[in-house]
């Protein structure tokens, strides 16, 4: 039963993902990590020696590989003898990693939608513009391809499913909230790649209500949320991959996405965004060369990896679903809570890396159980949630409840 | 009595000389523009053409030089058969334009003070670093050098010298300030070049007080100042050329300078200035590329000559000097208002340029009159201020009084 791993990638994400493949190499196999930069890869095996983090003895390999070419990643997919890949590589990497995955007949995972570098903000659902057709091909030829595998999407599609399975006959709404109110301590950072955190709130703000996508800009529709240990924060409806895949599963449902910004990331998010320098289009310098201002904005902020050993804090992400129940309204939010200083003391990152890269690899064991083994293309709220829970109150993301009848674990 | 004038430079400013000489090339003679970029050059002219701005038949001419070759400075001088220079070039060629007026014994003029491109905030007074260690060669030579005699440094210092000669015994303070309430219309823009306007902000901020150089922080010192035409305006300590000729010339004064700005512009700066975005040092881009950040915002904000046909409202631009007559506390406020609108109908400039360029042609009309014809270097306070009024007066930029005896203009 036990399946080797290949993740793809050797950022904030992958370290986490390598980690916890390392604890828990029982129920997984080896482990091969490859990006383009080898470099990365060894510091990453370096990191989880650091923590004596194998569970068992194994192997744990880094390998280079450019993940934009499908070939090379089936050559090594063949030579390491692994039966899955967690892919946490940049977004623009996902159809040639899935392409090598199909042609090996390998299990494909991701935590986040594919893109093209120069396509911000594309037309609704977003998985139909790439992923999903290749759907018919992978039930075609059995490969199990999970997608969007992360924490959101992925554990929140998981928290849709299971609050409409458990506590209601109907779904009206789902709105899935996500809060980091923790702090790093800089003037101002992102997360993640600040080329791949702009573009999140650069474009077109799609949700999906009253049976349509509806089009709203960035920071236009914002909401104060009462959550449990973070307290009352203001999020803003945002666009997101989740909300594409759960408006097709269930389209009687009102389905919007709300991501937390506290005015000061606002501030200095409008300052930028008007002045241009959030553009991928290059401008004319003085002197006649030219350069992408984003890229230099990117230059200038602290490297996201850089924020993890100083951030406090706690991060609280959940669904708030509401439907009914023999002909009653009903409402239910199913959350997390995580903290960046135990993330940190555990596996060397911040806690936003953190609820990214545990859920693929609480996937990938599920892959290899077979519980998860679909032998075709899915979205996390088309699998069961359960054992997916069961996993992750063990490995560190334990999810929880509250409702009219107070708050409480998942499952008890 | 009529003197050629050669203008340094090819910028919003040096089009405001331009038309200003060309309105007077009966008191002053041939008029010839000089700058790194013939075409710039040939643009200005074209533009007074346009507006038949000359006010006899003479000549006008473009010349391509490089500011900082004191040598190709000198030969153009020659060849020209000037005897004023007016250099309204940026403020890193004041010294090698000086030196070129020096070995061709021709009358200097400048509106700002030296700056080295690597140099931000030197220590006081900053003249001394650099234009003063050439006041004994001018003197030896009987060379004519008037230094910041544009509004500011320049008119303002004027102003000063007025009021203490014309209302006090002792003085005890000149505050400056500088309010633009214009509105240019854009989300956020620079006046002048960004390179050069942001680097007045970002070092720190050096006034004269209890007979010594006080040092603060940008946007620590701010008052509200209830002012003529322009009504209350907020307006913040911030250095400038003229606090250190004037504390020289009266270092028993206090001597303060307070420029305007909004809570956005301020917003805006301190967003740019936290992040790194204001800094001339390079940094390195992921691609391994270097690039001056300072470089890239200058590239995405509006060109500051685009601004001017789109410029409403005033500027405001006066010394508050205090001091005693006759054992008593007196105070007068000596002022200029000027209109964008009415500089770009004039001239095809908005109205900063507009203050900044007029006044030094006035004072190349008194060096030809001879009445400012000084044989050696001078700081504008150390000049008769009331032939400038009244050429001032005369072409665009009247100045008013306003005192216990209400508000007037200077001569009435």
């Amino acid at each position: 039963m036990k399946k080797n791993v290949l993740i793809i990638g050797a950022g904030g994400v992958a370290q986490v993902v390598a980690h916890k493949c390392a604890q828990n190499n029982d129920v997984l196999g080896d482990i091969h990590i490859a990006s383009r930069t080898f470099s990365k890869c060894e510091a990453i095996i370096e990191s989880v020696h650091a923590k004596d983090a194998m569970k068992v003895p194994g192997t744990l390999a880094a390998h280079e590989v450019d993940a934009m070419d499908t070939p090379a990643v089936a050559a090594l997919i063949r030579e390491t003898n692994v039966q899955i890949v967690i892919n946490v590589g940049s977004a623009f990497v996902n159809m040639t990693v899935l392409d090598a995955c199909i042609e090996t007949g390998v299990a494909y995972i991701d935590t986040a939608i594919h893109e093209e570098q120069d396509k911000i903000c594309e037309t609704p659902p977003w998985y139909a513009n790439y992923e999903w057709k290749k759907r018919d091909l992978c039930a075609q030829k059995g490969v199990t391809a999970i997608l969007g595998a992360g924490f959101d999407p992925g554990v929140v599609n998981a928290f849709a499913r299971f609050a409409i399975d458990e506590f209601m006959d109907e779904v009206t709404s789902i709105d899935i909230v996500d809060i980091n109110a923790g702090s790093h301590g800089k003037y101002f950072a992102t997360n993640f790649d600040p080329e791949i955190n702009f573009r999140e709130f650069t474009g077109t703000v799609y949700s999906w209500q009253n049976g349509a996508w509806q089009e709203n800009a960035m920071f236009e529709v914002g909401r104060d949320w009462d959550l449990p240990v973070v307290g009352t924060q203001r999020a803003y409806m945002s666009g997101h991959d989740e909300v594409h895949s759960l408006s097709a599963n269930y389209p009687q449902a009102d389905v919007r996405f709300w991501m937390g910004f506290g005015e000061h990331y606002i501030n200095v998010f409008t300052v930028l965004q008007n002045l241009g320098l959030l553009s991928e289009q290059p401008v004319k310098l003085a002197d006649g060369g030219e350069v992408v201002p984003l890229k230099v904005v990117k230059a200038c902020l602290p490297d996201p990896s850089s924020l993890a050993p100083d951030y406090t804090g706690k991060t609280c992400i959940g669904d708030l679903v509401k439907g009914t129940r023999n002909g009653e309204e009903v409402e239910v939010f199913v959350y997390n809570v995580a903290d960046h200083e135990v993330a940190y003391a555990e596996v060397g990152s911040q806690g936003i890396s953190y609820t990214a890269g545990v859920p693929p690899v609480a996937a990938a064991m599920l892959v290899a159980s077979g519980e998860w083994d679909a032998k075709t293309m899915r979205n996390v709220e088309e699998l069961d949630p359960k054992p997916f829970f069961t996993i992750l109150d063990r490995i560190g993301l334990p999810t929880r409840v509250r409702d009219a009848d107070g708050d409480r674990a998942w499952n008890a």
